[in-house]
């Protein structure tokens, strides 16, 4: 169910899902509302009125007994429930006139509605269970306990190849499984890497176990891992589980990990510190879901190069040393008990393969999701995270780099920099005339830091209240309180301690403002030298499809002015989230989409970044907001 | 070069072989020559006098001067070096008549000259190897170590289809090796399973290796295993090996190795033993050839059912009890090291499949060897060892039998039984008259025992005689010496405790006798049996195939007189020894050869015999020499 909000006196509309939390909802909607303490109701400074229609609130204390009864509302604690007209109070200057607040354009794009963008799939896994009743052995027919168990699944399957089995365990346990069943079993197959090739049998376990077959799909970042377990008989998703890889206690980045893996042990420490990390995931899903982890048949994962190599305790040295060569770029299809992982011993992990060092599993993964690989159309596939990634083509061609962008917009190198969870802040407006800001956090709480949305609406509001100049310095001549020099050279502050839930200001640094640009000035640069390698410019891309851990949703308008994004016309940008989660998902579920990766990787191209002059002039010119050339941001002229 | 020899009085012509002994020429000729000692030259009986030509001769103790210089010699001392006329003494009977001893019809087949059975075949081994230099990375052309290396193998091989690597190693070894090598590496290829399935890398060797290209052929059988060492750039053999199978310490058959195996490590205990005996064989031809073992790159192995299992340790219990059935009958292509055996981690062993727990993966190994699958003609293929195994079919169709024949014929339940090897008697005549015995043994030396040809020398030479009657007893009413009631019932002495090896007399005893007249008629009820349930007689066989470890050659009159074989056209025997290591050696020098295994093993179906009343039926009729329905034997019947 959806309601109408209209906001007066902008005369605002927009529409939300039900209960949706009006400060937020303002917040998507370029309306400006008083707000310090990030939705958690003690400044009491987001009092709206409503004049028509209901909202669900919470009794604050911050409203007097009279205000509530003439419809004042803490916006911030209003959940919308039906259509509904609210009114922001005026603002008014000390000589009595309106402090004037136009509502800013937004355009939120949500990970939502990708039909045309990555499609249908079907429930059409790699692994698959047969139940069989097998005739039991005699003497006019005693052939051998495995050619009898292909035969009925044969007699079962007439049209399929004869299968083959793939599990050394199986030729020890079959007669005895076989016999204690009474012949009645259930078969897991692994279904042929082509589609001329046959089946595998991989297990066979006593009765019928049909109804049970999952499988799990695991993203490997660098600093979270995240794992989906899906019910493969119906494709849907039953749990998720995360977690922190527990192999940041070596280092916070790739690098740092692989100079700790050259060290004794290091390489097999850090292997089983990954390892852990999927057995806690493993442990998560199935205790929510209620199953055990061997009815696990099958675990799709994808993570960058490094990660994939110290998966494996395959020796990441070479990955670092120019001219930066992976070891492998297909991994093998690995049994997943042999790594240690919590899985039946007959069970397969796939690792999407990578193509360089620094584009790794994950792209190729994301890539897939969003079939770059089947459209006639160019698109501009982007990942923000750690690194950024790059991948520009259409079904015939596709060229890819990494460009070292740094960790800014996952929260790194920014002082209070966070990771997208609560108490982050996620949604920013400032006020154009009094300074102050509107603060909306993750979970409407008091605010602990800030997330990659937040930054990026932070450095654009500022910037276009020229609190921020286009180098990223504060105008030290506007004698706010909130602009001062603090530790870090110059600072806005976004929170004050008493509004924050660390019991200090939380403030964005100059130091930061560097970090970010040369963040997006280095993506920025990427974008350009890679699609003048195939002589294109931005106006040949018929998409910009972004994925990255931005929450549910990144506001285009704002990620265009500071110079993240190209500013082209905004129907082509699309925004997936974690593309590579997805991509796991899909193949996971999907057998023939599965087989399409082979596309992926077959089409793309790598291109090293890292000593490339005409990136490095790309860069340099790209060190601004939005960019030194504003023919490059028209939007950004006006 | 050849010989001719002219024996006098009785002018009998052969051909033999230069170095040839002149014992064993006659014996193979039906030519009687008074011999006690089996050729060792102490008991001086075999004196001839050479007329024509010339003979090599070691002086001997027993000749007189003047009898040399009258051309006199120790036949079982003397090898045929020219063309040479040989007059036998006559001997005389107490009233002065010469005793007559007419010239035996013999009928020696041989392993040798099997072209139109066993065909040629091309040195094309399903493992090869190819020499590359690898351009090194460099920043434009930076794809991963192993992509790198199939695309160099690829460009060396452009018609090939895209290799693959299966060698979970190879990755964490690759990267090093590569570099050390300075990009010069040999790649060992696996070659596909199928003609449109790609090779697989499955190791990579520092700088230019294929010069040392071997395979291993391997016969496990229940008591000895042999191994055959090939160069595989040559396909020619370069060394052999043998020993006991060292699981002889825990039963000399296959089911006492079975019962011991449900013991508590009985298992993982007969596995360690087969794998060391072949560790022995590996390590005695590389010795011989001087190379590394680790320059073996593929072991080709066929074992009999149990054997299979036990190399394996795939429990054999349900092999024991009806109905018979094997837990596996495709056995997957192995890593031999992970078994235990001393070979590079990557090398693969090839295991032949079995078809059922008493036809085994050495019956379609010799099937194979002699490409039934192919021929139009129907063959009845022979195996005779401890168990007689009976395949007859041609390329449409195939059914196969094991029936106990117990292992009369490898020497087990004979009291003097032993295997072919230095001292056991493998040729034999007796004189008519006297009977007196003419002894051959192999190498030449006082007897130690009697082999499988011996045996049935022995046993048709008695028959032929009137020593021995149809139901396998001694003429009570000779009165000679030899013939005598001794501890196991009735006896004839071979050789007297002077004569022999071992300080006692050598004797085949009624005991004996009964054990080989229900191996030979176990042997024939399975033809029959087989062939009646096909539809077929005797007559319709266009080739008989024997197979067995019967030395060099069998006699196949004397093999039919004793009803071991059919009694039908000769011109229809095949001999061709050990067929499963044929068929391996085969397999393992052509990969074409190879595949072809598999419509051996698609077109055999097997029967069981053991409750089979026709079986039983024609046993019981069977029990006799050569048989109770004469009308079968036609040849004896005159």
């Amino acid at each position: 169910m959806k309601h109408n909000i209209h906001f007066l006196p902008d005369d605002v509309h927009v529409t939300v899902e039900d209960g949706e939390n009006l400060l937020s909802a303002a917040a998507a909607a370029g309306v400006y509302i008083h707000a310090y303490c990030g939705g958690d109701g003690v400044c009491g400074k987001c009092k709206v009125t409503l004049e028509n229609g209901d909202v669900e609130s919470d009794s604050a204390a911050s409203l007097k007994k009279g205000e509530y009864d003439k419809g004042v509302r803490l916006a911030c604690k209003a959940r919308v429930v039906s259509d509904i007209t609210v009114r922001i109070p005026e603002m008014v200057k000390a000589d009595g006139k309106a402090l004037k607040c136009a509502p800013k354009t937004t355009r939120a794009i949500s990970a939502r509605s990708l039909d045309s963008l990555i499609g249908s799939w079907s429930v059409d896994p790699p692994v698959g269970k047969k139940f069989l009743k097998i005739p039991p052995p005699t003497l006019e027919d005693n052939i051998s306990d495995m050619q009898r168990l292909m035969r009925a699944l044969k007699n079962a399957n007439p049209d399929s190849l004869e299968p083959s089995y793939d599990h050394p365990e199986l030729i020890h346990e079959l007669p005895l499984v076989l016999r204690e069943a009474n012949w009645d079993v259930t078969v897991i197959l692994l279904h042929g890497k082509g589609q001329k090739e046959p089946d595998r049998i991989i297990a066979v376990e006593p009765g019928d176990t049909t109804d049970r077959l999952y499988g799990l799909a695991v993203d490997i970042g660098t600093t979270t891992c995240g794992g989906v377990l899906i019910d493969l008989n119906s494709g849907e998703i039953v749990a998720e589980g995360s977690g922190y890889n527990a192999q940041i206690g070596y280092g916070e980045d790739v690098i740092s990990r692989m100079i700790y893996s050259q060290r004794p042990g290091g390489l097999k420490g850090l292997q089983g510190k990954v390892i852990h990390t999927i057995n806690n995931i493993i442990e998560e899903v199935c205790k929510k879901h209620i199953i055990s982890p061997s009815d696990i048949s099958y675990i799709m994962t994808a993570g960058n190069t490094v990660m994939a190599h110290l998966m494996l305790a395959i020796n990441p040295k070479f990955l670092r040393e120019a001219p930066y060569v992976p070891s492998v770029s297909q991994f093998p299809l690995t049994k997943a008990a042999g790594l240690g992982i919590m899985a039946h011993p007959s069970v397969r992990m796939f690792l999407y393969p990578c193509i360089s060092s620094y584009v790794g599993g994950d792209i190729v993964a994301g890539v897939h999701a969003c079939q770059m690989q089947k459209s006639d159309e160019i698109s501009l596939f982007i990942d923000i995270g750690t690194n950024g990634e790059i991948v520009v083509g259409n079904k015939d061609w596709m060229v890819c780099a990494a460009c070292s962008a740094g960790p800014a917009f996952e929260g790194g190198g920014i002082k209070f920099g966070m990771r997208a969870s609560q108490g982050a802040i996620e949604n920013f407006q400032i006020h154009p005339e009094t300074y102050d800001p509107m603060i909306v956090t993750i979970g409407q709480t008091k605010p602990r830091g800030i997330c990659g949305s937040g930054l990026i609406s932070i450095v654009a509001e500022l910037l276009d209240a020229g609190v921020l100049d286009p180098q990223g310095k504060f105008n030290r001549s506007l004698n706010h309180p909130r602009i001062r020099e603090g530790e870090d050279r110059w600072e806005y502050v976004l929170a004050w301690d008493r509004d924050s839930m660390i019991g200090e200001d939380i403030v964005i640094t100059e130091v930061d403002l560097d970090n970010l640009i040369r963040a997006k000035g280095a993506m920025y640069a990427g974008y350009q030298t890679l699609l003048e390698s195939v002589g294109l410019t931005f106006s040949d891309l018929d998409r910009v499809i972004l994925a990255g851990n931005f929450g549910s949703y990144i506001d285009l308008e704002r990620a265009i002015s500071i110079g993240l994004l190209p500013d082209i016309d905004r129907d082509r940008f699309f925004y997936i989230g974690n593309a590579s989660m997805l991509g796991c998902q899909i193949s996971l579920t999907d057998h023939k989409r599965f087989r399409e990766r082979v596309a992926v990787r077959t089409l793309m191209t790598n291109m090293e970044l890292s000593e490339n002059p005409d990136f490095m002039n790309h860069y340099m010119a790209a060190l601004f907001l939005p960019h030194t050339d504003m023919s490059l941001f028209p939007s950004a002229k006006k």
